[in-house]
């Protein structure tokens, strides 16, 4: 039976502690907040958990095997690095730290101690992105053109971290997980519409070593939420549509070429659509799922702190491009260095 | 009666010829087309029309007041400027003209003989646009803080063409119409996925004098056909989805915001919402009757050739832009210099 | 402080509790359910209720004032019919009970008792139908004309109810309240596709007394799910879409009417459209609250005993009506003879 | 060559004749029309037709091989039995005729004289209802249990045909087309709500002989144009929505049933979704190409004389059983004594 300690009982906290809570090989040992309306809460739901106001305390609790991180980014390196030399093993809410260096000085101490790091990614969990990367598995999609994805609503706007860093990282983990040709370049543009808030709308193309783009729209500022990915392929093309309540995903046959002699020029028509079933198993169940197997088995997470570093280097070169107007950022370099 | 010209009879020609034929004070007095089959089509549905294989001949012809040109873009600026310098009044289709320097040859040229130069951006005549540039001058929209347009589908890849003069260019013309605020900068990204194509996929960020930023989302390998176009103002915010048969122009209001102290974030929330009639008065119809209008007295038309003139610029920045992988390109430079 | 008891923790039982529970002026005193496993969630949830399996040591509760009775139909009589025996204020699930006498009997004892019985007609409490009731108060629809809906999915098929009980009832009490001409007829068709079970699909018309026409489309076998009801009025037109997420209310002008001569008819067009920001506050609390407010006021609850004997007279006739392939059953000497 | 002469050239005419002269062993002979302008229209686009005012004269032209009747429904048997009599092959516009009883005599006189007698029942030609054919014939479906067409919009309220004749004379003809067991009763419910206007709005309800069920909404006095149709399977369900512009026809497989113990009752599941591609061959091409075909080879229509008598009964017992209030009326006597 592992025993899981959750720091931050906020907004997500009490969603990934109740996930936890329905493994049938872990329970939620302990649980850290600086509030405490919000440890009253926690002790409700999860009575045997032990609760504490200092994360200090919970990562010195010698009957923690592994520890949560649900806070604020700009604590999780703190959090997650004593969590490591504690030897824990750490999840790691996203985006996984502020800075590249960080997130690899995380992977770099994991590895060392040979301790399971994970970032929670959860969109890779969901049914839909497993059925998106079986069918990738199973070439029925094809070499990967493009992937196009439109995330935007009216909402909240956020004081310390910019659209990028709230909607962006999903799709960069997204991208980590469908699209097997690394990030070689980013080209970024956004604005900030209200005084006093980080930028609220971006747009970001990707370019992939192999040639495939990827482009993101990123806003906090539209009349209407829409969670679209265009996935085009050499044999099929893809439509991710989050916001339907039935077919996600669309898979889309190319029809026959016509060619149009007049106006010289390739003419594509569609062919059939199919949509397939998914699973209705909730993503943050399946990811801590993985979690546990991981750690019981010493495996590595489809999601792991490598994946994490990746996607905060994208984060961070986005932003810098943005401060260029879109004056592209390699990341090959990065890469390296780190 | 004005006497109009039309040179080309393809895959547009006929469309304009019939909205010329529909008018009250107009009549299609010639029409010119390299192809015989073409021209036995012309006649048919314009018996009264002079019929000529020679572009040449329908400029040199002294019963024609006015020309149209739709042509490829290549041809453009050595009809319309035959045309103009026969002392005949001319509409181009869109693109005016395939480098900058042509486009403002063209104007110049008009400007010498004080003849009408108009540029056929339908667009700008649909009704939708109309109410929406109704709303902006009426104070509703508030100060425009982006435009956000997609337009996709599967079909055409043309050869000659690439995606951004394809259907960029219809973009570039409702900004040029509905944003008072002059482009500063464009940073474009674009990918070609066939060989021996043209890109295919591009996307074009827009930096506007005033702090507005426009973004456009352009494709031939969709599996959807997208045609919506978002606009945040600080009073309002607008969706024209071309698509739709009704509710084409949806307008938002925006709710009061909510201060979300535990997640130290502003909220905000949707207000009512709004769809205006449409005329469902032809644009082309429109357009035309613009042309004649200003033939007879002297207007500048709302689609001028300075107009046409500013979205090939906008073309030829976001050409090269692409070409340096998003790395921005001033516009203020080319504005003074032409 | 008004202590009430619930009797019945299945499917909605519990939602019921905690909207109770979530009351300034009211508590959860008792909860009854027959399955020990039901009432270990029901104690984990609301410690300070006290937990009986037999209704009847509930309705025997002197400490308790209100009952609210979420049980299967067939026991609603019983339950409901004794705790106003014993002086209490009742809140009873719909449908009802399952004969028109039976509610009829219910309706009078509360009347002799002069206690509160109210029917949990929810939809009459979203903040949708509230909007829409409102506008036809204010005069915006006119005359209504027509109620047509459609309420169809795949899913549940019922073994002791069929689908007229399941999904009729709840346009049955929305028309109740929106409709002010009360229904003088019922016509309605149906038929069961799968052995031992009961009717699945069913089609209703309602002839109301001053010439409107209600018509119902529910069915449990539909490969979509479709929850949308047309108003049409002779003022404007509104539709409600309880699967959209924004915009679930529109309100359509009805635009200018043209004479086509040519083809000797009467043409209309639509006008503008409009849909109202809709409140976000739950139905089910506004429902308590309103319980809550009668009790202690002694008004009569918008859905009282007298709208849901209306409601189970049409699903009692609609059910005749079938057995009869749509042949129409008169609804006026029903209204009279209960 | 078969010479086909068209009578009437109102609003359907033009387009029968267009797809008429499109076909390569048929040419349009004669147009015959009321009105000298629509005369007049007709010889610019026919130039080597024969045109006459009088029906009579085109139906005595003995160089006409068939007639195609276009004109107002009253009119369909006259000039339909003039044709046959003069041996001519018949094609009459839906519906076929006014009355069961002139539609039973024609059906009689093209038998006794050896002609061809179609019905356009166009809507049975679109590659949509092929492809569902197609399934259907393939066994993908299964049986039907049942077809649920929902046909209304805003627009025409014409003066002499009521809604059920004008819009549900669609589904009838598909319903002919698609489902083998023939109709045994027809119970209709309708409301007129504008003053000396024909019934605007209709429910109807076909029982088939063997226990399937069908079911008609229309409407001219929606807010919205809706035109969709449910077909139920024991296999498979289709949804046929002809406002899409891709994705017309999706076939829906019904997932694994759940047994929901707590609630008694059985739950049905989506399985995955195929949206078949579709031909974009015009409908009315197809048609011509079906009555020249029969003509030529003495075949009988897809749409034959005893389909359109089918389709006539339909909407006469529809008719009566509206003035009933909705009271079953059966076909069984009226098929016999036809």
């Amino acid at each position: 039976m592992i025993r899981i300690g959750v720091v931050g009982y906020g907004y997500w906290g009490p969603n990934i502690a109740r996930a936890a809570s329905e493994l049938e090989n872990a329970q939620v040992g302990a649980i850290a907040d600086l509030s405490a309306p919000a440890l009253d809460r926690a002790g409700r739901r999860h009575p045997s958990a032990s609760l504490v106001q200092d994360w200090r305390d919970l990562v010195a609790d010698t009957a923690i095997d592994a520890v949560i991180v649900a806070t604020p980014v700009e604590t999780h390196f703190d959090i997650a690095m004593a969590a490591l030399k504690a030897g824990k093993h750490v999840l790691v809410e996203k985006p996984m730290a502020e800075t590249p260096a960080k997130a690899a000085a995380l992977v770099d101490e994991a590895a060392r101690r040979q301790k399971i790091l994970m970032v929670d990614h959860t969109f890779v969990y969901t049914p839909a992105i497993q059925a998106i990367r079986g069918m990738i598995d199973a070439g029925d999609i094809g070499d990967i053109y493009y992937y196009d994805s439109t995330r935007i609503n009216l909402g909240l706007f956020q004081r310390d971290v910019n659209v990028i860093w709230d909607l962006a990282v999903h799709d960069f983990a997204i991208m980590d997980h469908l699209l097997d040709s690394k990030a070689a370049a980013i080209s970024a543009t956004a604005a900030a519409f209200l005084p006093n808030s980080p930028e609220n709308m971006a747009h970001l193309t990707v370019y992939h070593e192999n040639g495939a783009l990827s482009h993101l729209n990123v806003n906090w500022m539209s009349p209407v939420k829409i969670r679209q990915t265009l996935i085009g392929g050499s044999r099929r093309m893809v439509i991710y549509d989050d916001m339907q309540t039935s077919e996600k995903v669309k898979v889309y046959d190319r029809g026959a070429s016509m060619e149009d002699a007049y106006e010289r020029r390739v003419n594509y028509r569609l062919g059939d659509m199919w949509a397939p079933a998914l699973s209705s198993k909730e993503a943050l169940l399946t990811e801590m799922q993985e979690f546990v197997r991981c750690i019981e088995t010493g495996a590595r997470p489809l999601t792991d702190g490598e994946g994490g570093l990746r996607v905060v280097k994208l984060l961070d070169a986005a932003s810098r491009s943005t401060r260029l107007r879109g004056q592209p950022i390699e990341l090959f370099a990065l890469r390296e260095a780190s």
